[in-house]
């Protein structure tokens, strides 16, 4: 039979999501916890691929078993074997027609970005840091210019291995708290570093080295050499995948939004007094 | 002359405010970068003497040195060789007679508490977690018998060497962010443990263990063993020192109150899609 999973972990100490030779990876600690649980080898499929460091609030898995076990043991059971730094956070028996990645029609991402002339000390590994003024309106014009269905090449790294460049963007919001950027990033799918390409091509713009029509003129260059440089994993969070109601996967993006749609984190104030 | 500091950091991997012998303290870790810089000895005073995993936001140091150096020197260059987990938010030098620890006239704690079925992945270094229902209207009640000058020998640690048990808690607020509690608790100084074993009682109180009251009688008996163990240090942080205004400390406790009190980790909401 076929079973779901919802999954979150901290990528801080991990090779990202998929499997090593070496081990050291996400998938590795959560195969090796189910196969346990499941008494036989267990090999799954996720949602999203995350890079190394990258955080995931809301992965999605399914994989195959012939062990019949309670939901409760899917959780539980698991997270009872898993590193702290995981957690299954829900497990349901699932159509076989289900498949995390295949059937997932939108993913959405959340950066979580300081910004603030000192760097970071709590959180170092769960927020970007930048340390110049950034204007945020400019940011936003340019993030506008990325909505839409759009050839992603200049945003993607050399070792892609996606069959089409074509993605479609659905959402790129922008909001400050006190010293902290969110940006929620949400598209049919992503392309390896898609996400970190234009986080850094938006803080490009933000401290004013191109005017937010550079945006543009990346997206229709197609050229991966003239866009800024990849930005750090610390602060990307894969915060959930939409699938079809038909599939009762619970998710994330169907929420209410939160007047804090995102991680503030609980130094906010503070650094706002030091200036 | 007499430096004062503001130093945010993560007290996950170190054995506590306070230097040991056997190193590994962020006392050691600030003294040793600040010895760098001002090319000699550096010892340092602090507001608050965390305890091992407990985080800081907002703890203020003084030093004294015969460096002469700017204050972009004793934040920069000091940040440049602190372990990453540690930052220098402020300095500014200050008069002779201020002090870090005995001119502080309020302290500010914050706890962040995971109130959910399922323990934390991400973020686990960085909260504390509670499984079962709490009820917040219990809490609050209790809470409030706290408030006030008392004797609080039944939350103080066997091992606290204060001279008077005799404390006077001014603020202790609890509030919930769909699966995140908050408490802020301010007093003119906290006891070894007093915090922790608040919020354990407090907890005690929640799931029903106890009725609100028992918080008035454990007050009374002052005995640290009729009451709730020591809850995780991973949720606390020190999150501000206040200080009269002459001594122009920037103070994080005269901001105004945002919306979000404090910390609300990234995954807010996807807790609470996966019920």
């Amino acid at each position: 039979m076929r079973i779901a999973l919802v999954l979150e972990y901290d990528g801080s100490s991990f090779c990202g999501w998929q499997s090593q030779q070496s081990r050291g990876s996400v998938q590795d600690a959560v195969e090796g916890a189910l196969s346990t649980i499941g008494g036989g080898n267990i090999r799954v499929m996720a949602a999203g691929r995350t890079d190394a460091g990258v955080h995931a609030l809301y992965q999605v898995l399914h994989f195959d078993t012939q062990a019949q076990r309670p939901a409760s043991a899917w959780v539980r059971g698991v997270n009872a074997l898993l590193p702290e730094s995981i957690a299954v956070l829900w497990a349901s028996q699932i159509s076989a027609a289900f498949h995390a990645r295949y059937s997932a029609i939108e993913r959405c991402y959340r950066y979580v970005l300081l910004n603030h002339p000192v760097r970071p000390g709590l959180g170092h590994r769960n927020i970007g840091w930048f340390h110049g003024s950034l204007d945020l309106e400019s940011m936003r014009v340019a993030a506008q210019m990325l909505i839409g269905e759009h050839d992603f090449s200049a945003f993607r790294a050399a070792e892609c291995q996606a069959v089409s460049p074509i993605r479609h963007l659905t959402r790129l919001d922008i909001t400050r708290r006190g010293d902290i950027i969110l940006f929620e990033i949400r598209a049919n799918a992503f392309l390896h570093h898609m996400v970190r390409n234009i986080i850094g091509c938006l803080v490009y713009v933000g401290k004013g080295k191109h005017p937010p029509e550079w945006i543009k003129a990346l997206l229709e260059g197609r050229n991966r050499a003239a866009a800024a440089p990849t930005f750090s994993a610390t602060g990307l969070y894969l915060a959930g995948v939409r699938y079809d109601a038909k599939w009762n996967v619970p998710s994330f993006m169907d929420t209410p939004d939160d007047p804090v749609p995102l991680a503030v984190l609980p130094y906010l104030h503070r650094r706002t007094a030091c200036g």
